[in-house]
């Protein structure tokens, strides 16, 4: 991605805060990490246990905590926490590379749709009736936004996302690749030894702010709407049955799976590979750890764990067998209580 | 999704059974949760013991139990089995979002393909040679529709799925978006350190009624085929290796994966989440739980379970560190036994 | 798959090596499974155990080891290795199912793209500024390949795939249908109750031979590359986070999750539905079995376990629930174990 945006470390400090140590008129152009900068680049270092990198980046400036003054003779900016400044600085040379601005010639846009102004929509998007596309919003190659969908004002949908009919997104909302909003809960009744399917007519509504990985699906509802409020962050091949609520600014991480009206607060962290039971209640700030499967519901805040430690498997396999035992050890071990208690009575 | 179908309760029980209670010519137009209904709205009650939110809810008829009778002034159906009704009327009033009748300018259809009659097929389509499309499916944007592929009749495929060739897809089968259907099973043979590539030359063979959720993967046979039969249900995100059997009218939850040539009876249910070794066969009507591992064949039906309860995190690692300490708890607690039983011994 | 492939068994040993017993001049048009099998193909035995198959089978001719020479009267050929002799015949038969030669007047390819000689674009396929193709690579239908994108000779991407910008592909490498490549890595900085995104401009490098899964999504880097090396082998639904490296030849099963900069070594199985940590080193040669958690660096090769037995349900329960006591009872185990000692010493 090349670009020839250059800031000096003046400029930065300017407008993201900090202070400058050494040279402030230097100038870089791109972020880059400790190890593989050069001298065109500014690189960080949150953490002071890798603070002898330090001597042997070729970074040209870098990003310290402000108790890391001096430990370094190249030009530095302090800040509060390094590594939220260099976000800012990294968003700053590197905008979302959206696409050309205009609608392609090949995409094929219903007559009825509403296209807000300053969008990039490209080739073979397919833009259905009544769907309205907020101003700035970008819509990469093959994405399909469905029948009555609103987007918000500068979204970012990659290429071949699919929408399903009547989903709402809000501004500033990432959409990766892959990505399906609003298919079909799997909502089935049974009969007579068939599943009868129970139409899902709710939506799947998004607020502002939102990511959604790469292969992530989100169902609709079945009556009610599935709803991911603002600030939201989901990583890729994440499931999110229908009615279920994620609350503000919670972020979860790759292969979760939630089920059916699961309703998860504000401000927690999930995942990955983590489990949610339908029908459950989890609060605000609940952070749910790797490989965990969440079962009832969480009313307060704290770490939740259900993943094993691995073992060499020979190993693991003696271990493991005794799972299905442990209720009998348990009785076993209550008994030896027991009997050993009578025997010092006796004894004494 | 605007739409004005109104029934009568007299016009519903017609059609669908029951028995009305109250005024039978009240009109609805919709269904709804008991939550949100209007007066305008039907909604139903499966389960007792919500039976207080009937007095707060403002739709306009109710779908209940027999033995609720009397529970409400409004009118009512009473059915044996208020979910299936619900069902049922829901599909009167939300019959599937089919594409507009006919074939898009923009759809890339190869002259050899065999289209039937009363199909809807999108923007974006391609239909590669030799493939048949069966009477009144529809076929939505993006979709790409391999060579020698058979669809049959009333099948609906969203938007994004990709069907590889010589697939045979049944009748009323919904595809949601971002499905697989066909790809390459993982067939490779170690040769001095690499890999060889084994040809995936079965096909995916699936039957009438069938679902198949969003991102859902159906990897083709190596030799054989993939079967799916009639009126399985699979919900999104779920990898079906290569010449796996699932037996009629199983449902598989999010997320599970089932290894090469595991075969799945009839009426089982299965997952989220859930994982099945390669080279297994599952009996009908097994039920397996979410989360759970199964490692062997389950000759019976019955319900399987291998998901750990979670705990808050710190008391979790206390007890999951005595995981790898299980066989020597087993050991110790064997030793206990006998030395106690000869001390009591002894005493005697 | 019609075809007219047809090799006599001298044929097949003169290119592939093995010796043929009985007679060479037998022509077979394709493989089949023993079951499966007629009279113009050629089925193979691995697995000694299965030799009564070989009686019932109808296939022409078979692949069979060296050491199973006479048990059948039909012509064979004698391999060290008879699976991977059957992949080498098989790929002779079935050669990978290429699009048609050319670009389809219905791709949309920008005119700054390079696309090398011999290769096969489909309708609906984008490719953006400065991507380069490499000659005899085929690219389906509804695949998208963004700006500055580099794929690398006879590469073979199959239907609505999705590769992101800079991203570079090596030779001969497979793409299965809905693989995103390059989707922004989950890379967040908390600020104030919000999440801060650190823009990921490293790029996904993908060496040659690699193949990968449908529906797998492998993520750029944060700053520098995510790397997949030579001969990799990724199943579907497996997610590659930002700063992954993958040694050559290691083969990932379905449903596998890594975490970000995780480093894999070379020559490793992993999977299915394995789950690896961030910021771990896993040596060579290791194998992790199916729905494994590996939390930490793996330094040496060896095979690691943390998947449990399953129970029937109800057996489950009762142990399952000892997981919550598994300190407590270490912890009265060694009361005991102290409590009886201190009664034989007192005893003796």
């Amino acid at each position: 991605m090349a670009h020839a945006i250059s800031y000096s470390l003046k400029e930065l400090t300017e407008q993201l805060g900090g202070s400058v140590q050494g040279n402030a008129s230097v100038c870089v152009t791109q972020v880059a990490s400790l190890a593989q900068a050069q001298s065109q680049h500014i690189a960080f270092l949150a953490n002071p246990k890798y603070r002898e990198q330090l001597a042997s980046s070729h970074a040209g400036a870098f990003i310290l905590a402000r108790d890391m003054v001096g430990v370094t003779d190249k030009p530095c900016i302090l800040a509060d926490n390094p590594y939220t400044y260099f976000a800012k600085v990294s968003t700053l040379f590197n905008p979302p590379l959206r696409g050309e601005l205009g609608i392609h010639e090949r995409a094929v846009i219903h007559p009825s749709a509403v296209i807000g102004a300053g969008v990039s929509i490209a080739a073979n998007v397919v833009i259905e009736r009544d769907a309205v596309i907020g101003a700035g919003s970008s819509i990469a190659a093959g994405s399909v936004i469905g029948q009555s969908v609103q987007i918000g004002t500068n979204a970012l949908i990659y290429a071949n996302v699919t929408i399903y009919p009547s989903c709402v997104i809000g501004s500033n909302v990432i959409l990766h690749s892959g990505c399906v909003i609003g298919a079909d809960g799997f909502g089935l009744a049974p009969e007579a030894g068939r599943w009868l399917k129970i139409p899902q007519i709710g939506r799947v509504i998004i607020g502002d702010d939102v990511e959604v990985g790469a292969n992530t699906t989100i169902d609709r509802g079945a009556l009610d709407d599935t709803v991911i409020h603002d600030g939201v962050k989901l990583d890729n091949q994440i499931q999110v049955a229908h009615n279920v609520h994620i609350g503000e600014h919670t972020a979860i991480a790759a292969c979760t799976g939630i089920a059916g009206s699961a309703h998860i607060g504000a401000h927690c962290t999930i995942g990955g590979a983590a489990m949610i039971f339908g029908h459950i209640e989890i609060a605000d700030k609940v952070n749910i750890s790797t490989n965990t499967l969440i079962t009832k519901s969480l009313p307060k805040a704290g770490t939740y764990t259900s993943a094993l430690p691995f073992s060499e498997h020979s190993e693991w396999l003696k271990n493991a067998v005794q799972m299905r035992h442990l209720d009998s050890m348990a009785k076993r071990l209550r008994a030896l209580e027991q009997q050993l208690a009578s025997m010092e009575k006796k004894n004494d």
